[in-house]
């Protein structure tokens, strides 16, 4: 069963719609496109999935949960089209949650996921095991300068990972080649002043063709980490840049919300947690409960926790093992419940918080107390 | 106003949820994202969108119209973080749908539309103006030279436009530089024989790094257009693609439904036919009324073709005049409702019709017939 690719799907059915033929009609709409009867037999059995199991959840009226077994050579081993397979055309139909995927040793190996992983991440860092912190360069609209003397106050207070804010690109305001070396000297500066090990890491989300160029200038800048926003740019990109840099890759969620949904979607777990993880994020940046976005509650949360840290390829003969990934939630986290996550989480996570740390007006004592609680011996792993 | 990006959401507000804490919310969020108190006041004015309208509306308990104007200097000027602005931090929320955007002159400069556009299109295949025809190569699993004959077969019969089916790339059943040369092969000897002016495109949908490889390959192998997926390379592949190839643009929308949502996520019509338009497809795929997806009605089909027909960037001075795009309504368009179609949406329009060309059995007369009705006096300009 190597060469299958097994997919759930969760469906919710209107009245009217017949739980069969809806998954008969996804089975040929994610492979051949055509009516059954037009396709000759010898490629029937070799694209079409077939249905290994629908069954009705007890979740409610209308829904069901559909397991469906693609053939992995459908997707050409192609992470585009893999996407395409899983969910392009339904995407445009309703009622239909891609819920889980059991990836093949094959898609394994190509997708690979993290280059760096937790251990990596921490290695870079040069520190034992315990959670990280980070916090992000804000708000647009500031001057370089500024944006760079905020990176030396959070360096000189020991916060592991200092981001751009992914709203930060080329503004005129603060344009990247120039944001990028003024933040890094200030980072450079300001651990040789305090021994620290602090990393910035630029924004480098541009259009296709600027990727490169802003790839190439942070990692000829010294930078070992960079930000992106895969769902902006496709998630092909973080496997690109994977492949084509040595920087370890924070996958920022922007758009992500757009694709990820409850009774049409994607299931955010997988998107985020596993999907991201696979493509190559070492650390993956999620709305954490508590914060400003409601949508995605302490249950979800632990669900992206799990599928970013959970083995993944390293069971069945043959397949490779996928580092895990690093969770960073973020989106509005408290730094007076800095403790309260790093006792939940554990030591690996990256706890982002930003303006929570901006409102105490101190940067570098607001970032020191923040930087404190992950240094407590009891949250060391 | 003309630096004034003015974007209309349309809210659904749960009953705990004040609609103008929302809209507060969301022009934070796609701009500072930072608490408003932490925002230094000389950077508030310049970034954070002023709250134009909010109104609730006819439609139903909890609806909102907010109108919101963002300067436009917080996206520089960069497809990616426009989306990150129009879309990015909010997709994460709920019940927010992005409707409406009145472009600034620098913006429908920079994203600038169709190279070639409906009359650009007509220009390639050298005809006059009346509806166009266009069928797609598949099922995937087929061997090249089967889909190079049903190439051929199309061409003989006068489509005007063969595309790969998009779920064709690189499989290992029919490569994707081996089915490029066989199928352009194809139709210009059926061009040759017939005196006819048939285009193949390619689907040149792959991850980044092979993207412009496919591109490179498919200009060298004469074709005059191809078909991408931008929902999932990401939008500004578009861009990128018009720029650095003389080809047209079709755009499928696989994935698009994952983005596009009745609630929460970007206005199908705004998505599909503006902003896919204006990032540079000359075709548009949709799925069109009476079809296999029962999501996309006949209201917003005709949506879609207003918005990638109407005038765009022409009315104040100083903007730049987007050319119109062609709709291409597919996704299980009977050919027996040829006509009715080319009635209904005019000369402006390419009619894409897959499968119920196959189950006629002969290619080449179920072409002919096909093509016989877009070709009548009637439904010319």
């Amino acid at each position: 069963m190597s060469d299958v690719l097994r997919v759930t799907y969760q469906l919710t059915c209107r009245p009217d719609e017949d739980p069969e033929d809806k998954a008969r009609g996804i089975a040929l709409e994610q492979s051949a496109e055509l009516p059954a009867r037009c396709i000759p037999e010898h490629v029937y059995d070799q694209v079409v999935p077939t249905i290994e199991c629908l069954e009705p959840l007890d979740s409610g009226a209308g829904r069901y949960r559909l397991v469906l077994d693609f053939p992995e050579a459908i997707t050409g081993l192609e992470p585009t089209q893999l996407i395409n397979n899983l969910f392009g055309n339904i995407s445009l139909k309703s009622g239909i949650r891609l819920d889980e995927v059991t990836w093949t040793p094959n898609l394994l190996r190509t997708l690979g996921g993290p280059r760096y992983g937790v251990d990596g991440v921490r290695e870079l860092l040069g520190i034992g095991r315990r959670p990280m912190t980070s916090t992000a360069l804000k708000p647009l609209g500031l001057d370089t300068a500024t944006l760079a003397g905020f990176c030396a106050d959070f360096a000189r207070g020991g916060i592991d990972l200092i981001k751009d804010d992914h709203g930060l690109c080329n503004q005129a305001t603060s344009p990247f080649h120039e944001r990028l070396l003024a933040c890094q000297r200030a980072v450079n500066e300001a651990n040789a002043e305090t021994g620290g090990h602090s990393l910035y890491l630029p924004n480098v989300t541009a259009p296709q063709g600027a990727l490169a160029e802003r790839l190439d200038a942070a990692q000829e800048a010294g930078c070992r980490a960079v930000l992106i926003c895969p769902f902006i740019t496709g998630l092909d990109t973080l496997l690109w840049a994977r492949e084509h840099y040595d920087m370890a890759l924070m996958a920022h969620p922007a758009f992500a919300g757009a694709i990820a949904g409850a009774e049409h979607g994607i299931d955010p777990a997988l998107l985020l947690g596993e999907m991201t993880r696979l493509f190559g994020a070492d650390m993956v940046v999620y709305t954490n409960a508590e914060g400003r976005f409601p949508t995605y509650d302490q249950a979800l949360c632990d669900r992206i926790n799990d599928r970013l840290w959970r083995p993944l390829g390293a069971a069945a003969a043959g397949e490779s093992a996928i580092r895990p990934a690093l969770p960073t939630p973020g989106g509005g986290v408290d730094a007076a419940r800095a403790p309260y996550w790093a006792e939940r989480y554990g030591p690996d996570v990256v706890l982002l918080i930003g303006g929570s740390l901006y409102a105490q007006g101190d940067l570098v004592a607001a970032a020191r107390r923040f930087q404190d609680v992950v240094e407590r011996p009891e949250y060391a792993g």
